[in-house]
């Protein structure tokens, strides 16, 4: 392989190692653990109202919140990871399937579709964009909480 | 400028046009002008079901829908394009607002925000991931389609 190759292969395998870090630190609900693989600036569109959420403060109260909403352990698993990456700019686009136990006793077992940008900074991948959503219902105007792959 | 930073500069110039271009093809219905600027492979979340889309026909399909349903001119525009672009691959996030009348009768007026992934192939950007989604209300379980920046 050129130089050239073999760095992209390197950084590939460096961000997807950053991504299972990630998914570790989710489910022992360590917030530092995650905010770490954040830029400052980070800008988010979240499955939940406002439609724009900037830096990553409001990534850090909506994280916390959402750890506490759990009674039991958050089941956290991603689908089809799929990594396109240049340089030092990365996007992936996968489904994050969520299941445990609410506070209120709710049973949580959701699928959501996540596209998230990555800047390479000082080698390490730092997430400057994340959009997460659920698709709604035309006729019911509802958000599809229960879809599966 | 050195020669990297001045290619960087053209090619985020060549995708911004691009951008320009699709808002043009789409408010003229123009279907194919569109689709030239999509990968064969792409693969969409969509502000509807399903979760996920795989491929130019879906997209081909639902915009051919999108631009029937309507009984107006489509106003179609897009606020804060952000760009983050490296070598032959981009992303982009921004916010698009649509207004029109509906075959039906609705007045249509809606935000959602949209991420999209870009590949450079022949020298030109292609659409190889589109994210586009509204949030949705946690208390009632609606999609929010009134929200405004």
């Amino acid at each position: 392989m050129a130089p050239d190759q073999v760095a992209q292969v390197a950084d590939e395998a460096n961000l997807r190692g950053q991504i299972a870090e990630r998914v570790r630190a989710i489910r022992a609900r360590d917030l530092d653990a995650v905010l770490v693989g954040y830029a400052p600036e980070v800008m988010t569109f979240d499955v939940i109202s406002p439609l724009v959420n900037q830096g990553v403060d409001a990534v850090r109260k909506r994280l916390s919140d959402w750890f506490g909403s759990f009674a039991s352990d958050i089941e956290y698993n991603l689908l089809h990871v799929a990594i396109t990456l240049s340089g030092d700019v990365a996007f992936d686009h996968h489904l994050t399937h969520v299941r445990g136990t609410s506070l209120k006793g709710d049973e949580i077992d959701m699928w959501f579709r996540e596209t998230i940008g990555y800047r390479k900074r000082e080698n390490r991948w730092l997430v400057t964009h994340q959009h997460s959503s659920v698709p709604f219902d035309m006729t019911t105007g509802k958000a599809q909480l229960d879809l599966k792959p």
